[in-house]
Formats: C-alpha cells, structure tokens, sequence
C-alpha cells in the first residue's frame, strides 16, 4: 500500500496515509503518514467495529474525507469496513437509499461496469433502480459516454424471467429509460462481456458472485491454453510464439489496471480497491479517486440523478438502517 | 433433435419422439415418432400451457414417461415447459420440496456439479439444504464419488458472508455435513472452477446466471486468445501450432459433451439439454437420460436422502405451489 501511495504521489497525488507508522517507514515525497496501527479490516462485523474503533485506520481516513482534509476515500481492502466507515463519517449523499460498488470490466467490445459488484447483499427495486442512475452518471463521467445502454442481469432475457424484484425493477426502468440512459432489458450471464450493455445493474451479492466468476473462469481458461501450450514440442512453439500477444491481452484484463470499484453514493468519492493488488494496483486506485474527485464525479452524479428525478424525495432514513449487516 | 434421436439410437438407446412429424421425415431404426405438432417452449408462463395444452410435445413426452412407457425425460428446449410437464404428469418424488436443474462442469481439477442451475428463481434454507444432498448423490452415482465436497456459493468465503438464506442454509449444511458429504462452506465466485468443491449450491436464479457467465466468459477469453493469435505474423504462426491442442481444450469444456442438464426430484429423471445444441449434444442428452434411468440415478439418490434423514417429512403440499411462476 505504501508503495502504492508513492508510485501515486510521484504522478502528483498528494496522499494521506493513514496505516501502522512503524511498518511504513519514511513517507515518501508528497506522502503523509498519520499513525493508524488499528486495523478492523478483517473484522466479521464491520458496522459494529467502525462504532467501536474511532482509532481504526479506515475510520481515521474516512474522517479526514469528511472534515474536508482530503477529497476521496481510498480504501485498500476490507470492502465492509471502508463502507461502514463512508457511512458513519462521510455519509451518505442527499437522497441516495444506498451507496453501490462499480467496477469497470474491460471486454472485447467496449467495457462493461457492473454494480452493486458487494456493497448491498440484499437490495430492493428502487435501490437498482437508482443503481441504473448512478450508474448511467459514472459511465457519462469516465468513458464519455452519452445515454449509455443500461441492462439488468437476470436469469433470462424475457422481461418475465428473474426473481420478484428483477422483475418489478425491469417494468421500471423500462418506464424510465430516457435521457440518463436506454434501458436495454435483462442481460443474462453469457452476454455480460458481449457488449450488449455499458453499464449492468444487480444486487451486491449476485454482482459479487458475477464479478468474481468473471474474473476466476478468466484465470483458469488462460492457465488451460497455458497448459495447452506445454502438451508438445509443436505446442510448446507455439505458445512461445504467441506469448507476446497473450501478455499483453492478460495486461489488458488485469484487474489491477482498474484499481478497483467506484464508491458511489457517500458525500464524497471512494475507491475500494482488492486487498491482494500489488503497488501497481495501489497506486492506480489513488489515481482513480483523484482523477474522479477532479472530474467531480461525485457532484455530476448527482445532477444527473437530480435531473433524472431518481432521487429520494423523502428524506433519508438513519444511516444505520442502510448499513450491511456485515 | 430427430438426428440427436437417430445418433442415440444407433448407440442403442430406444427412443419415443415427440415433435411434428411432417417436420420429422421417416423415423430412423430405434427412433418411434409420435405426431405432437404443438410447442410450448417458448411459452412466457409454462406452468398455464401445460395445464392448457395437453396435447402439446413436452406434455404428452411427459405423460408418456409417467404411464411407464418411457424410463426418462429429455427436453430439447424450453427448461420451464419441461419442469412443469415434468411437475404435472411425472409429478415430485416423495419428501422432496422442490426439483433442481444440476449441471456438472468441466474444471482442470475434476468436474463441479451446480445446482440448481435454473429451475427455482426463488429458493429457501430448506431447499438449498435439500439441494447440498442431492447433488451429493448425483455425483456418487455418476462420478463414483465417495463423501463429495458440498459448497454452498456466496459473496464471501466467511459463515457470516451471504444473503439471509445463505447464512442460515450454511449454519444448517456445517450442522449435516456428515456421511454423504462434507460441507466446505461457502464458495466464491473465483473458486468455482478451481476444485475445492465437487458440488455447489445455488438457488435457481444465481446458478443460472452463473453457469452463464462461466460459459460465456469461457468464449469471450478464448476469442480474445485467437484474436492474439491473428495479431502478428509472429502470433499466427503461434497460433497454428497450438491450434490442435486449443482445439482439444474447446472440446473438453463444450457444453454439448455434457448433454445438458440432470433434472432431479421427479419420480423419475429428466435431462434438460439446451436448445441451441446440435445433434450431438441432443443424441448426449439422451445416452445420459439413458444412463442416468439405467443406474437408477433417482432411487439411489432417494436411498441417500433417506438414510441422511434430508426428506421432507409432512406430506409435500399441493404442486402448484412449487411451480416456478414462469
């Protein structure tokens, strides 16, 4: 992480560290180390932790985002805690019912940003609807693109196919595809990554799933043609051959050259990124949030959804009931 | 599907087919055409068709099985017609709850089962549970598969991780984990494939989706692998020499080997191959079916359920009730 934190900085990040001083050694240039050695990140109970531990390093980093110290919030594992954390101390935006986790998967024809990718294990029809709006507005923002095609992953491409809130949220946005974006219906698993849609819209414990099949069925089909490539003397050539073109696809499907999920929905801007990344990772997830604090993402996701009128017109409930249980 | 007939019966399996005869051309040796010119797989609400119409293919297939004529029910389409023909005439097996779809995938390091992989959209802690036991004997019988490694599929590998059923399903299965099978708890998403369990639950609505994404992640990497192989003179050549060995990985993981589906918790077994197939895939389905009826797949697996005390006791309620509402 530290290391992550300096490759950033040297891109001209200033960052605010917040991590155990003594295992951190001397920041480095543009670097900022406050001693945080609590960690709740592995805690089986992150809402509870959050509570109890103001001295824990996420609590102390989500505070200083909402003191104004710093503009976003970037969080280097422990998804449930950087999510309690955002929404004790930066709260939740006016009018969002629930903060939802978006990656951006690259694909062959165009990327795909799926979300809730495990903020929200269960999730009601509006809550996916306005997912469809936060969505729409990240993809506006980041990839430049105008009324992109939003669809709803399902069991079936049928507007009838899904569970009772799939489908209850198909009729809705059906209703609502306009100008925030097209609505293209249910995309079902093997048309994710078929460019059928820029932005998918589930609930975090079918995203999570979703997200990690994606990633996981990646690795073990490139370790099989690996493997391919060592069956004979003819393959071995081959895959030598090919070794080139196959690195730099792997590159290009790296999770790490994402840096992580967007944080949408809080006061201000996070980026969780995977508590196995390497500096590379890091680092890129430090860029993400300055690239996003700067393009003001937060403030135009709002506007969209202001205009789109998919805001919560009630006033928002306690914090407490939107938390995860875990 | 006739040629699918014709493949299987040539490999000696007797065949009663059920499809519009003028469509069908002479019967081949083995294969028995029975004019049923009406489908309804393309019904949006299969539960009403099959109540409606009695004369339609899946139907009278059905019945045909139901009446002893026929050992086993293949589908070549239409997964919700043939659940509900297969509810209505074949009707459930005593003390189960609900049939699933379970479908056993290729993986480098031995085969995973799933289930289910479509049948229920919406399950409870009971079903998955009963679900943990009947893919365990599935794979006993068709695997030759002592004690198997059950999973229970989640958004996080910890007990506490999951939806409210799925941590109620894993604080049950963890209880029963026992004789026919040992609970491994929950699997992620990126450990699918990747052997630590022979049998993953699921309920319906997850497991389709994520048999789909395997299926189409699967595709889309080994697209992207021969779009590498056409990127350079280099890479083409590359390409060539492990063309023979990819060939044989794309064979390895095609859906059609498996047949389909195994639809359990009828009195007698269904397989579900899927539409797109050709005839190979459909003539796999039937030597499966065929297979399956012959090991006596459905008493072995109600043998297994009864010693490990994993039927419903009550009498099951009426079978409407259980009908997928698509």
């Amino acid at each position: 992480v530290a290391a992550g934190a300096a490759l950033a900085a040297k891109a001209g990040v200033r960052v605010l560290l917040f991590g155990p001083a003594s295992e951190l050694g001397d920041p480095p240039p543009g670097v900022q180390i406050t001693d945080a050695p609590v960690s709740i990140a592995k805690s089986p109970d992150p809402a509870t932790a959050v509570r109890n531990t103001p001295d824990a390093s996420i609590v102390m980093a989500a505070r200083a985002v909402a003191s104004g110290q710093a503009q976003a919030l970037v969080c280097a594992g422990g998804t449930g805690a950087a999510l309690a954390a955002g929404l004790f101390n930066i709260k939740r935006a006016l009018g969002i019912y629930r903060p939802a986790l978006a990656l951006t998967l690259p694909a062959p024809n165009g990327p795909v940003t799926l979300l809730d990718v495990g903020a929200n294990t269960e999730c009601r029809r509006e809550h996916l609807v306005q997912f469809a709006f936060m969505g729409a507005a990240l993809v506006a923002v980041t990839l430049g693109l105008e009324r992109p095609r939003v669809g709803l992953l399902s069991n079936g491409s049928e507007i009838q196919r899904g569970n009772p809130t799939v489908i209850a949220t198909n009729a809705e946005l059906l209703e609502r595809s306009g100008e925030a974006f097209q609505f293209v219906g249910n995309v079902e698993g093997d048309t994710v990554l078929s460019g059928q849609a820029d932005v998918i819209v589930t609930d975090g414990f079918t995203g999570n799933i979703a997200l990690k099949l994606i990633e996981g069925t990646s690795q073990t089909v490139l370790g099989a043609v690996r493997d391919a490539a060592m069956s004979s003397q003819r393959s071995k050539l081959g895959g030598l051959l090919l070794k080139p073109s196959l690195l730099a696809f792997r590159e290009r499907i790296d999770p790490e050259a994402q840096g992580g999920a967007y944080l949408l929905g809080l006061r201000n801007l996070g980026v969780v990124a995977h508590g196995r990344f390497t500096r590379a990772g890091f680092a890129q997830a430090i860029l993400r949030a300055h690239a996003g604090a700067h393009g003001q993402l937060i403030s135009k996701t709002h506007a969209t959804l202001l205009t789109a009128c998919a805001l919560r017109s009630a006033p928002a409930s306690g914090q407490t009931a939107s938390l995860p249980p875990h």
